[in-house]
């Protein structure tokens, strides 16, 4: 099958890959499945290896979102059956572990993040391929409803795999509620998610800070109903000018970098809450006598957004919420690379790879 | 009057001062009040310039908590009267800035922390003495009412001038809320007054972290469910395992040291939250990184204990908590030297003076 390796910075190809198959013989718990790709996409994390910011990436398999159809499950698979359509998490959880049960299963204990090796289930591999062995299927697969599964609602879906839970856990995360100030700092997929999700948990203002025409518009359409284009001390100043000069009641970070989450701290009011989700690889500190002369919260990281997806499919189904416009392109696989260019000149938001 | 001052490194003493007066002039806003001093105390946080850990403290006046009698107004206050009994939070706030409407009133934008010089209405000195003048009255004291100020209620309202709002600062800033569990970091004033706030916000299970006997009882009657003497790794391991292995929802932070902060965070479990309110005067940061691959929250800071005290003054007049019992020794004015020291050497929790 075709899969999408990275070899270096910026240079990802599409190579041939024998398919995946259950984990079989005695050792085998049983419990993954093989999905059938329908989509998958390009990151914003996954720029972070194509710009060689991480760790030397070398012939490795790229992605860690996508949807699918279920061709097969191991015998201990419950909840999860061939032919059912599926959306994957980012990461490989049981669903059942004390960190689960606490609504974090990003974090569960006998799970991790797409890719990683999990103690005796084996690895998964990248997702912008055709086929898929995901471990620990029952609570890590979300599976769809029959019959809700079209070409219109794919986009929608697939951003339940990572950016629309991501957006989502930074307006949760900084507390966001009816009524909030809100300032979404990233206009990237996320961001734009951040926006959706916002004015879904009742804020009253929302302020996105962004210089693209096109994403500008976008975010309005999502709920935005401020735009800030100015960066560093002016931006800071534009918002806090906004919300009677001190700022709004809460600032959602979501690209990842030590001014990112500066400029977040510093615009929100006394009292604020800092939602953090951007992935922080260049990563920084938050100074605990800044907070404490401030008191603005900071709270955040890895989305859980498998623990999301029952409270976000109903409405990405109905249609009360559109993460799917996120998607301004979509390729087929064959053209992975022209989807990470675009992705890493910011000509496109965010990309979608059909196999 | 008299009035206690510092002078150096363990060097605290009753000196003469000459009692405040309303300011007057042309200039004068006519917003501030004079307070007859009934009781005054010793906080965690006196300790610090007491110990010589803060900026030389030469000649200076001490305190920042009091409660009494108001003796004389200026022409511009409206809601405070002569006769009346006022508690002060550890601030002066107008009330009805921005932030203060925000909640937030430790931050005014027209006060400051109490012996800050405050912006056309003067300074206030330290409150271990006999008369105080008070800027910005209306917005920064609480009036008791008529009736409920007998000396069995004295600790209690006390105790409402900082450590039980601070208490109920890191409980709220944590995110406390029914069926958490919680454990406290810091077995002093503040830290008994968190047991407090805890359970009052319906904290199902509340550990303290002590090794004083007499304290661990205390923290046991005030709430606490469960005690844990060890600390460092040792004691982060056993109440990790009070917790399903993983740990509490939420670590309240009431010490202010950098090992505090990192034992706090690495106490709960993923997805849980830090509520600080320990003075930082040791600096310390907290890695994004960490943060985020463990969605620990971190939110505290000072407490804007003048907006709970609307909140926390009816229960403590009907009893329904007693903070006031973290005032284990209570001495006269002259005394106040002694006062220190049995705090700084832990022989007593805090330590009330009376003029």
């Amino acid at each position: 099958m075709k899969t999408v390796h990275v070899h270096g910075e910026r240079d990802v190809r599409l190579q041939e890959a024998p398919p995946p198959s259950l984990l079989r013989g005695p050792e085998a718990s049983g419990r993954d499945a093989i999905v059938r790709v329908v989509a998958a996409c390009v990151c914003g994390s996954d720029l972070w290896t194509y710009r060689g910011f991480r760790e030397p990436a070398h012939d490795r398999g790229m992605g860690h979102e996508f949807v699918g159809v279920v061709e097969e499950v191991g015998h201990a698979v419950r909840t999860v059956r061939p032919g059912d359509f599926v959306v994957e998490p980012f990461y490989v959880a049981d669903g059942t572990c004390a960190v689960c049960r606490a609504g974090f299963s990003a974090h569960c204990l006998h799970g991790g993040l797409w890719g990683a090796d999990i103690a005796g289930e084996g690895g998964s591999g990248g997702t912008q391929t055709e086929h898929v062995r995901v471990p620990l299927a029952d609570g890590t697969l979300c599976v769809v409803p029959p019959g809700s599964t079209g070409e219109d609602l794919l986009p929608g879906l697939l951003a339940l795999s990572d950016v629309m839970g991501t957006g989502h856990h930074a307006a949760v995360s900084g507390g966001v509620r009816p009524g909030s100030t809100v300032v979404v700092v990233g206009d990237g997929a996320v961001g734009l998610c951040a926006v959706i999700a916002a004015r879904r948990l009742g804020a009253e203002r929302i302020v996105a800070m962004s210089r693209h025409a096109d994403r500008q518009a976008l975010a309005v359409d999502l709920g935005a109903t401020d735009v800030v284009a100015e960066r560093g001390e002016e931006g800071i100043a534009r918002v806090k000018d906004l919300f009677d000069g001190i700022g709004p009641d809460v600032a959602l970070e979501c690209v990842g970098s030590v001014e990112a989450m500066q400029q977040s701290m510093r615009t929100v009011r006394p009292g604020g809450n800092v939602g953090f989700v951007g992935v922080p690889v260049t990563g920084g500190e938050v100074s605990v006598r800044t907070m404490f002369g401030t008191n603005v919260g900071v709270r955040g990281g890895m989305a859980t957004v498998r623990d999301y997806m029952d409270e976000l499919l109903p409405e990405v189904l109905s249609g009360a919420i559109e993460p799917g416009r996120v998607f301004d392109v979509q390729l087929p696989l064959d053209e992975a690379a022209e989807g990470y260019r675009l992705m890493d000149e910011r000509t496109a938001i965010k990309v979608m790879l059909r196999p």
